[in-house]
């Protein structure tokens, strides 16, 4: 990081190949053969964080751990309104080179060229949320952010252990984290005007598109249900077609139904899991156990998805002459981001695409999701992925839309500041 | 066994009554809390033959067993012309108290009864089929039956194992059986005119119809098919619904559609077994593994589902822009069972119930089809089964039914003897 006097005017500008460069040399340190191995509170995480301390490190930058474990660096101005970019370097096992560190690294690229600039009229800030994955500990994704955000309370995360037995307080602890203590993070929030995040989209939208960059306009909601269809296990010879009880044609109705509702609201259904009992050949299946995941960024949307996937599934069940139970498993309202720096966003893609900004919501959970819940003004920008890939060491996306990305949330800041 | 010389007129006569105090006396022998536990090849099969041996032993009937393992029981005649009744004693494990052993049963009542009354002018034999269920060595159902037929080459059977890694050679063996010279069984076809069985419905059209007896036509044949449906992970967030290769749905499509299908050609059609991957409540699902079983009573009409649903699961893949595998797993032809002899039975059930003979064939496979497809003029009695319920504790038919049924088949031998 270089200081504010006696600087170079190069040191002053923002360079995204830097940060393709700085994306590929934490792959070499932190992936293998299968992919990134990043996962929170393991010693590659670890050293994934102190590679970036030694890039951030050094006056006026401060770097520092919050209670919860987020890794702040501050680039303290005159006054202490600031603007915060975050994202995450945490990944889960053999996942993809860019998801989240792409946008600590354009943000860490970010403050290095204002740094450079001298003491800016806000304070600017970088934080890399911890754990956003989840994938250690139960699932609990968005750790860092819901803590600090106040949407969740870590001390119900003490007891939760990892697939070997560890407990998530063990393994906090050792990364100085105390989960009893955490939730004074959220005083991290204070003089927070704006979040910014970059995030490649995960998704085929841009790319079917043909277009680089993307604006984000909120996170859709999440109804997410088991079902259980209970039917009659029957003999696949001897039972009429007429007088079956057939759960696992009732659980393919519904999945089907769903997607179709989802098709015409213009949300989202996928049916990712589905059980069957017994499951043998023979035999007319008994219990089917499945889950429905319903998303759309409209609140009142998602909530008539919900009725009418509730409905069909009743009256399938009926027809079918098999028993319906529906639990729900997860539910997460719409975030909206804010309207004004949604703007600004699209205003700063339009002109470096020159074609009109691509206004989208996020079907995939973010920590920005988390600050916009917490009534901080957040926008995201997202830059497209290649066929889509993402959770894969197959995720990829060009050098030059990495650059353009870069650029983006470059020219974002800029714009925030001068309304800060 | 009563003796030819010195018997009362009583002893003639089949007693209907007797059939149901030994089911359940075998019952009591041979099963338990959980069900009939007399699977072939093992301790409580060998108590339930020795059992069946006591109660046929003493002149004029003479019981041996072949070469396969296949129990018989002979009463010889004037000729050797043979008539034979024929079923199973063997279950699966925890099965029901009536299947398979209530052939065996009525068949040794009626053979009591005729020996009763002296040499009859045509030989009558009764044989307890070995391991019809197949449960135990890998799943080769009719064993005996499909030996004696010449159906089965007892010698491609030598290495299977069961789930403790026991040699059905080996298993054979304890039991006085060489497979490799099992074949010669076959044999025992020579002179046999006629093939009669008796045997639990295992499904609910009597019970529908109001009928305790039915007439069995011929056994379905079955086309049973594995399919792999090879689609593409995705997150079920940012995975547009537009942008989907969704092995679930295509998976669910098929199953409703070879249903669809099934019904509009009055055949059967079963998916039992469907698999997801990675089976996850977030991830579009990339591979469904499933089985599609057909059946239907004319070839004709079976190829031709096969065929269109052969053709529905190539339309419904490349809809849902996935790829699609279908491997045979197994073909059975149907097999007619003899029109003279559907004819007597006709007739007897129609006395009996004083209602037209309710006709129709057996989706589940059973000895009579083996013999049916080794030339022998066959024909089956099905007697109602409560609820269909079978393979489970809970089967169970009405006594009177049970009574009414050893009526029927000592009527049929009666009509049939007269004719050969």
């Amino acid at each position: 990081m270089g200081r504010a006097a006696g600087v170079s005017v190069e040191d002053r500008i923002v360079d995204p190949a830097r940060v393709v460069d700085a994306l590929r040399e934490l792959r070499a340190l932190t992936g293998d053969a299968h992919g990134a191995q990043r996962l929170a509170w393991t010693p590659t995480w670890a050293r994934a964080r102190e590679w970036l301390r030694d890039r951030l490190g050094g006056s006026p930058v401060v770097v520092d751990l919050d209670e919860a474990g987020n890794l702040w660096a501050t680039l303290p101005g005159q006054r202490p309104d600031s603007l915060v970019i975050g994202s995450h370097l945490d990944s889960i096992p053999q996942g993809g080179w860019l998801d989240g560190c792409l946008g600590v690294l354009a943000g860490a690229e970010v403050l290095r060229a204002l740094a450079a600039r001298g003491t800016p009229a806000v304070t600017l800030k970088l934080v890399d949320w911890a754990d956003e994955e989840g994938v250690r500990f139960g699932g609990q994704s968005m750790y860092g952010s819901a803590t600090v955000a106040g949407a969740l309370d870590p001390e119900s995360l003490v007891a939760a252990r990892d697939s070997d037995g560890v407990r998530f307080a063990d393994a906090a602890r050792a990364f100085g984290v105390d989960l009893a203590a955490a939730s004074r993070s959220r005083a991290r929030l204070a003089d927070v005007r704006s979040y910014l995040e970059l995030h490649i989209e995960q998704g085929p939208v841009l790319e079917g598109l043909g277009l680089p960059l993307g604006v984000v306009t909120g996170a859709v909601g999440i109804e997410r249900h088991a079902l259980r269809l209970q039917g009659m296990a029957g003999h696949a010879g001897s039972t009429p077609m007429s007088a079956r009880h057939d759960a696992l044609c009732a659980g393919a109705a519904i999945a089907l139904e769903a997607r179709a509702l989802a098709v015409g609201l213009d949300g989202r259904a996928t049916t990712g899991e589905m059980t069957v009992q017994p499951g043998l050949a023979t035999v007319i299946p008994r219990t089917v156990d499945m889950t429905v995941d319903l998303r759309h960024e409209r609140p009142d949307v998602l909530a008539d998805l919900l009725a009418q996937t509730r409905d069909a599934a009743a009256r399938i069940a009926e027809q079918e002459a098999v028993s319906l139970s529906m639990r729900e498993v997860l539910q997460i309202a719409p975030t909206a981001f804010d309207e004004s720096l949604i703007g600004l966003a699209a205003d700063v893609v339009a002109e470096l695409t020159e074609r009109p900004a691509h206004l989208m919501p996020t079907g995939a959970l973010h920590d920005a999701a988390q600050l916009a819940g917490a009534g901080v003004p957040a926008v995201m920008l997202f830059v497209r992925s290649r066929g889509g890939i993402s959770h894969s060491p197959a995720e990829d996306t060009d050098p030059q839309d990495l650059e353009l990305a870069v650029k983006a949330l470059a020219n974002l800041v800029e714009r925030v500041l001068r309304r800060l």
